[in-house]
């Protein structure tokens, strides 16, 4: 990089929408010393609410003994005072709605645990909605939009990345704040017509 | 009461030690009138970590529901800001270790999630130690030493009430931070001595 670029990376907020990864010591370094301000750190895929919270004790550990490199950021302030501080800020995220299971009060436990994005659904249908690589997408089912509806109130971000065509738009017009499509299959509509041919 | 006394109440923190209840609006309307400032509400006795997760989320609905009358309180100074808003501060505790299972990591999860307070044991043997029924108590086990310098790491009270007198010992000897007997019988010896009698 020249100067130039190289004095706008090093004060930009330069986030990454999504790591999963075989978490370490010397990952969360090379994060720090890439300058890397904040990333959406997934601590569950398919993992049901027990194995999560498994997740989020080791995530617990690792903030304690790599707190030079990470620091857990549940809010915008946390994000740029881990800029400020030269660390890298973890948004805890999952992959899925399963850590939900069925039970709508896990929503805020798990939000209160430290998890600010949620993605609907992870490729196939679950009890929310369904994926992007369903043959069938009915939308958004009604638990689905409780949860839509409890995400919006404790704060915690809808994630559209994987989610099926006619969820996602389900999504969009339920939810009464911001929704993100936080790495890939924006065009999920696309994807499935393009299966269904 | 005469005018002095209803005056030094009015003005006293009042903590009840313990209460364990079938909780309700009408319940929490009382304790509010009654004046009471704050008490150690129990949401597990002898449930495992996700039953006691699951009444966590009952209390989130109950904190939110009857948010007239109680308020959740994880500090001193929210039970100081109950007094003032002259509504009841709830401090959840635990009856029994029972919900840690045997994963230290589960203490700093159930702390997050509001558990200030837990018993050691309830009258039996647990992963822990001795409750103060048991006919031999060989003091705190390995893991529940880990468990103080746990509790003590993540500002959880160790409440000595239903323990063992030599697993109460261990506890006192072993925390860093103040303990209680919240409610009852802080005689085990005694009691444990007249048993064996």
């Amino acid at each position: 990089m020249n100067n130039n670029a190289s004095t706008i990376y090093k004060n930009a907020i330069v986030f990454d929408g999504l790591i999963i990864s075989n978490w370490s010591g010397d990952l969360f370094r090379e994060m720090q010393q890439s300058g890397l301000t904040a990333a959406n750190c997934t601590c569950s895929v398919w993992e049901n609410f027990t194995d999560t919270v498994n997740n989020l004790v080791a995530w617990n550990g690792w903030l304690r003994e790599f707190s030079d490199h990470i620091v857990k950021a549940e809010t915008v302030s946390d994000i740029r005072a881990a800029k400020s501080a030269g660390k890298t800020a973890i948004i805890l995220g999952m992959q899925n709605t399963s850590a939900f299971e069925d039970k709508i009060g896990y929503v805020e436990i798990l939000k209160t645990l430290g998890v600010g994005i949620a993605q609907m659904t992870y490729n196939t249908q679950n009890w929310v909605g369904s994926g992007c690589y369903e043959g069938r997408d009915s939308g958004l089912s009604d638990f689905g939009r409780e949860v839509v509806a409890e995400m919006n109130r404790v704060g915690m971000l809808c994630d559209l990345s994987h989610v099926g065509p006619k969820t996602s738009r389900d999504v969009i017009d339920c939810s009464t704040m911001p929704v993100a499509y936080s790495h890939c299959l924006p065009s999920g509509a696309e994807a499935a017509s393009a299966q269904q041919v």
